[in-house]
């Protein structure tokens, strides 16, 4: 399965919660290979969570809007739950002139209130006393 | 700055922490691309950490390693804390047999004790209540 970095597009999981983002250049083919890649890494990885930064995406169309609340559908299909974070106003504006509302799919303004809201939280004050372990 | 997607590798700011990993084809001139991106996001983002996975990385020569050590000195430098992690046994073994053993750089096992270290944290209990939400 290491092998088929096929997308291009890498997916890092943090605890229970997988987390990726997309580039501009999203075509169909690679928004393809990336619902196949994200919906076995859920299963595989046994994630609950799902984090999708798409604050790179400057223009949407109704392509990949379509992919996103497939995805979203099939994650929860699969017992996880997906977090569109960071989509930009003019994405936005896009959608609703096409009239895609992405009824269904669940958003956050950025990938940190997305987390956030996934059950992962920063502390307050980072471990400044760990950065000693940096310099050896 | 949003239009420099050149290197294909995404960064994700969460907190004060960028999140990135990188791919199995890491080629020399994405390695550059990566490092000048990676540079610019921690002064632009004001990150103080930086996690990079490298779990998806089967294969690692003395460029990419070279990289990952002059992207740990410039991010310390920035008043950043870089943590590679999820290290695949195979890598560390093509390192030591290279000589390379990675000095001042910092790892982890795996992304989500890499994100530990940097200050985040997920709750035992993923906010199934807010499940909900996702159904309008």
């Amino acid at each position: 399965m290491s092998g088929r970095a096929s997308t291009g597009v890498p997916i890092l999981r943090l605890g229970d919660v997988l987390i990726t983002g997309l580039l501009n250049e999203l075509d169909d083919k690679t928004a393809v290979a990336f619902t196949d890649d994200l919906t076995e890494r859920i299963s595989t990885d046994r994630a609950r969570g799902v984090l999708i930064d798409i604050s790179r995406l400057e223009i949407i169309d109704s392509f990949v809007a379509r992919t996103l609340m497939d995805l979203t559908t099939m994650a929860r299909l699969l017992g996880a739950r997906v977090i569109v974070a960071g989509m930009r106003p003019p994405v936005a504006i896009t959608l609703v002139e096409l009239g895609i509302e992405l009824v269904g799919v669940e958003t956050a303004l950025n990938a940190e209130l997305g987390m956030t809201a996934l059950g992962w939280h920063q502390s307050s004050q980072p471990p400044e006393g760990a950065r000693h372990d940096a310099i050896r």
